[in-house]
């Protein structure tokens, strides 16, 4: 196949995404137009996804795809900013047509979900990384931040963390599970959920907040000192989902839930006035988020079981360490 | 060593690039938060270098950070867009911190220079990428696109293009050229010159300009074709260098200058009834810029010498082809 980049670009990525009226020039110039909405702050985030690091290589397409753009849309939840425009940096190592359509529908989905437009990019041959940078706006002075809190807000965590660690594990073989459990972790892993409605909403509620991408007590630590305090999280309170009890069982399960990485979860702070507030307007049953600890005077963040603080072997996930 | 991620950002990339009033939240967060000008229109873009395909392997790190963000310099140049903030994604087979001072005070210098902030970013394990997203802004509904121009506007381009090109086949031995010669063209491909002042002024003048990095023929057929156009130009009237003529020779130095990569120069279009008041306001000597042609009807870009089309081997640089 002899795919030039700009038809490249032109047959798989100019109708990627939303559509959106604020898009003065898109796909197809040096760069994009965007109008942004008076009152606001501009958000902007970027991350990378490494074949062999990020996601194991023959990963479906889709998953690429999606994944791209769902952990960039999970940092700008965690600001409580409107997701609006995404730029793609494809390196290929070849232009594989099966494997380019199919990334683009898995990237597009997820796109036209959270109403954003694919607005530029750059396609170059190495080896197979994908870096999505996205922009968002949020009512200026609204934005969340890691550094908000203070000790004696609570903490929280949406979804069920952990899951998408054993998902890898999975997918790596490096773990088995009952049939039904291997299939829901697995999706988990594959198909992340940027909380991005929750972020949102979090918005006056929250003093700070962060995403879960490295490992939930890892990025607790990263509030609490963000925030110039320290975290106690309850091990018998962390959330685990029913599958992952299943496939690692309960005590293993929490553990994953604390250390492993890929969640995308939101862990947020709440001062103890606005609590009333945050569990009556926004109940935790329908917005799918779990009280876990507090924050503390004390610098770091420890784990407690039955009054007793926990020694965990395991930090977030590093790359360089 | 053992350098996590966050220790490498903080050490290498929190003080990188301008400090600037309109980050309200710079590197270390979920996202930055940034305040856009009123009145003004967002500009976006990226792009990626890979080892191996956008520089030698070995190549100076400095010069890689400064080629990171002079390339997305260039495209917001060419947009006539003012440049403020930077994102930067690194993917580096490991953290060897002597390559990572030089890496960053290579980025660093050149964004000062233009007064950008770097406000985010992510690194990764893998192999060596770069990838920079640059934002800008221009006054709102001013800003230059590839599609404006007319047949019978007049064709520009900057700088002499060609010597990147031939800087590069010296770097890699597939070209000889005396000392002096050979200094000077090493220098331009390692550290192109983004026309980043040229670009803010030809707004108001240029009725469509586009960023000359993929061979000066193949981009001025792309901006021709952008203003459902053709293009003419004249092989004699192509701007060399005297080194790059002291090391090729003077016809291979113009059909350099034509097909030859890397150049970040600019080259735009001009509506007759403007130039008078360009070539004025905006001396071709002081500014570095020389008339190379003109649109016409026509679709396709030629090249013609003593009155004759010439036939042309070589286009544009192409990925994936």
């Amino acid at each position: 196949m002899a795919l030039s980049e700009a038809a490249l670009v032109e047959r798989y990525f100019r109708a990627c995404g939303a559509q959106r009226a604020d898009v003065t020039l898109g796909v197809g110039d040096d760069a994009a137009l965007l109008a942004t909405p008076a009152g606001s702050d501009l958000v902007a985030t970027t991350d990378t996804l490494v074949e062999g690091v990020h996601f194991p290589s023959g990963s479906p397409p889709a998953a690429i795809g999606h994944r791209s753009l769902a952990v960039n849309l999970s940092d700008l939840a965690a600001m409580g900013a409107r997701p609006a425009w995404a730029l793609l940096a494809l390196t290929l190592p070849d232009a594989d047509e099966t494997w380019l359509v199919e990334f683009a529908e898995g990237l597009s989905a997820l796109a036209r979900t959270h109403n954003v437009a694919l607005v530029g990019g750059d396609t170059t041959r190495g080896p197979l990384t994908v870096t999505v940078q996205l922009l968002g706006h949020v009512p200026h002075g609204t934005a969340l931040t890691r550094s908000g809190a203070a000790p004696g807000d609570a903490l929280f965590v949406s979804g069920t963390p952990g899951d998408a660690a054993a998902g890898l594990a999975l997918e790596q073989r490096r773990l088995s599970a009952p049939p039904e459990a291997r299939t829901y972790l697995r999706e988990r892993f594959l198909w992340p959920t940027p909380r991005c409605a929750l972020g949102e909403r979090l918005r006056g509620y929250a003093s700070a907040c962060i995403d879960v991408s490295d490992g939930l007590l890892g990025d607790v630590a990263k509030l609490a000192s963000a925030s110039h305090a320290g975290a106690e999280l309850s091990f018998t309170d962390l959330p685990v989902s029913e599958p992952l009890c299943a496939g690692v069982g309960e005590a293993r399960a929490r553990e994953l839930a604390l250390s492993g990485g890929d969640d995308y979860e939101l862990c947020f702070a709440v001062h103890p006035h606005e609590l009333a507030r945050l569990l009556a307007e926004l109940p935790p049953e329908r917005w799918g988020y779990t009280r876990i600890g507090a924050l503390r005077a004390a610098a770091g963040a420890v784990v407690v079981r039955d009054g007793t603080v926990m020694e965990l072997a395991h930090p977030g996930y590093q790359h360089f360490s």
